[in-house]
């Protein structure tokens, strides 16, 4: 039982007011919303390369204290319980069982050689069936406008390197997956203008962060120097599901204004309610720009296996697919590795009657015991029936409205070892939101789940 | 009998003339000693990507040829045999044997999980023991001094983006591995500064491409922005292997203009002559300048596994640990690989009892092989026991000394199915010299292995 452990360590359960927070942490809270302190710059690193080293954030210094304090029911009672990085934890079980069949344990000559930096032919193949299938396609999608690369955070940044030059900037709608931020300028110098989405519902527009083709128009007659815009579906960290007709206006905006639309359907198979139905825009019978419309996957959230570093794109922009082509050596992925997911990938028989049913039951029964842990104790937050998170208006537990006050309850819930995800990691435009991940067994372990910051 | 083959298919067995070469050859031969013709600039691209798309020299088309018209004895023997591109493609049995033990199918909850972005620890841990080992360091190396990544490609973008600013420049003595030049420019927008070596003996000097500090400071002083110097041993291409003192000299050079000095020791493993020993910086006392001293290894070269994609960098800089270990995110390794790397770093038996003595011994027989054709035919070359290539003296069926002539025979080649490596990929000074891949059992499959260029 975590919350009895953590009081019996001396933790304490009492309210972590902003004025407590800011007495105890004084040493090392910087006055800006930033996470850890910067170090100080290196004599050995060149201007970039401090730039580089001193980047971090609060979802990289979160992650690394959990990484440093893993909870374990028995070996770590007292570690950190991960409610802020994406990743589903309920489905190992399952993996086990496949990965460890023997056709997973396969080695060919060719598969220790140099390949294609694209991906091998036979995981292209393997991912143009999946998608046609799994996305719905019309038409059965092509081999040769599939890139497969070790994560999505890879596809982004050649993306960005090669559609646009340094300091060009991309819209995104926020709040949105901050690591993208990264993805896009750590490499690429690329930067990111955000279209804020509204928290708050009006009588026109009864939709908490909604998304509309006006809020884009907006965002770019501000922007100057915009070549792209990246849209989520299902959204990440809103887990809102797009309609077709949204998707298609967003296209459409998009092609307007001759901008490449990035869209990330990461999610695309985590949708657990029956009722509910993603579109992928693979799924239309056709683009409005489909030389400029890119579509990415990949296998760490809907399979559960970010570990394994497989991402893929969809474009039938040749030219792109080349420029890509160049950048893909240095993302390889293990011919071994790309054998294995090439194997998961056709096996149907596993995805549809074992993996997606269990995985689809399981989720929605975290999401149910999370929401249900929500509203018992008042707490508003987006009720979406997709992704692996949920996004909560925690804005009642800031003493004021900064982001400064939704740091400090951040650290609030990381000194209770929960580690969440605030919403100016997602660059989220009114403070006090945060995403908590239900995907884990650990939620179960002894609620209510969150540290007593009510009283 | 691949000659036989090849004539009568009608390809002929002529000498390929300057004259013939240009004249068959005029269509896609562009004036430029580049290698296939420049696609024109997409509109779709941005400045960098046209230019990352365009990017292209005879290496990579020499490996895209190939790889769509792969040699097979039975399915294909007409295909090109590479002997261009520097694959161990003698001791796949060994290989297969190890990795398909149970051991390499191993799945744990964490290893389908993010990760340290450096590396797992029990790989960094397991890299730290072997280089200890395989390197004689006199201390034990710290797995925390440890970085690895999908590749030493990627581990030299890297270095370059965080120890060098964009034009910024690394000083190399030529000819060398000429992909280093993309490693650092794609991503990094990083060059290199050259420092040509002569391939003329002289009575002062009887070593061919004799490297010394004399050269270096030659070098330094004419170059600007220079930050680093990367040095190899076992060299790529010459597979010179360089002394202690050779070593520490150019460490001495390094450490007195305060350049760093990036050490690729990729083929430390493949000195396949018992009488010659390798001694890696590792092995020294002391490093010059240990915070600029930075060490890679992989297992592309060394263990035959190109495909798996796993470099690794030593480095008592913490300061450069950091910066990489922001970009390590594009640059992973599947969890489950980690796994299968550290299990083959750790099994000392198959590794001194099976693996190295019989790839040393394949080795020696392929490079006695593929030396004595050189010699009956006539063909200077560097001697040397080590990596998977010979540095051949071609100059003589050059028509006149030009990269326009060395690249007609680089085709010439290929239209006779052999890939070869021109001197002009490596940026030799002198037209003429090309490196041959002798790791290759094709090499036996009916000699001479030249197409008949003397006639």
């Amino acid at each position: 039982h975590r919350r009895g452990g953590r009081s019996s360590q001396g933790h304490g359960s009492g309210r972590c007011s902003g004025r407590e927070s800011l007495d105890k942490m004084s040493q090392n809270v910087l006055a800006t919303p930033r996470g850890a302190e910067a170090p100080s710059p290196s004599v050995y690193l060149s201007k970039r390369g401090n730039s580089i080293r001193q980047h971090q954030g609060t979802l990289q210094e979160g992650f690394v204290q959990y990484a440093a304090n893993k909870y374990h029911v028995t070996d770590n009672p007292e570690g950190i319980i991960n409610l802020g990085t994406s990743e589903n934890k309920l489905c190992y079980d399952l993996l086990h069982a496949r990965l460890t069949r023997p056709d997973m344990l396969y080695v060919e000559p060719s598969l220790l050689q140099y390949s294609d930096w694209t991906g091998r032919t036979f995981l292209r193949e393997e991912v143009a069936k999946f998608l046609t299938h799994y996305c719905g396609s019309p038409k059965t999608l092509n081999a040769d406008n599939v890139v497969v690369m070790n994560g999505c955070g890879s596809l982004f940044s050649c993306v960005a390197a090669v559609i646009c030059d340094p300091k060009d900037a991309i819209l995104i709608p926020t709040p949105f997956y901050g690591v993208i931020t990264d993805d896009v300028d750590l490499y690429s110098d690329v930067k990111l203008f955000h279209v804020h989405l509204d928290c708050e519902v009006t009588i026109k527009d009864y939709r908490a962060f909604h998304l509309t083709v006006e809020k884009l128009e907006e965002g770019l007659t501000k922007a100057k120097q915009e070549v792209a815009v990246i849209l989520m579906n299902p959204h990440n960290p809103l887990a809102e599901i797009y309609t077709p007709e949204e998707m298609i206006a967003f296209l459409e905006f998009a092609k307007r204004n001759d901008l490449h639309a990035i869209v990330d359907e990461l999610y695309m198979l985590t949708v657990f309610d029956e009722s509910v139905t993603f579109h992928s825009v693979l799924s239309l019978d056709s683009l409005p720009d489909p030389l400029r419309t890119h579509v990415m996957w990949g296998l760490s959230k809907d399979f559960a296996m970010s570990g394994i570093r497989a991402g893929t794109l969809y474009t039938e922009n040749r030219e792109l697919v080349e420029a890509l082509a160049q950048l893909g050596c240095f993302h390889g992925i293990p011919g071994t590795v790309q054998h294995q997911v090439a194997q998961l990938l056709q096996d149907r028989a596993w995805i549809d009657n074992e993996f997606l049913p269990e995985n689809r039951r399981r989720l929605k029964a975290a999401h149910s015991f999370l929401t249900g842990e929500l509203r018992s104790m008042g707490i508003p937050f987006l009720d979406r029936p997709a992704a692996l998170f949920v996004w909560a208006d925690l804005r009642e537990y800031l003493q004021e409205s900064s982001f400064q006050e939704e740091l400090n309850l951040w650290r609030c819930f990381l000194r209770h070892n929960v580690l969440l995800s605030c919403g100016q990691a997602f660059s989220c435009s009114t403070p006090g939101w945060f995403r908590i991940v239900f995907a884990d067994q650990h939620l179960h372990l002894g609620g209510p789940f969150m540290p007593d910051v009510s009283k």
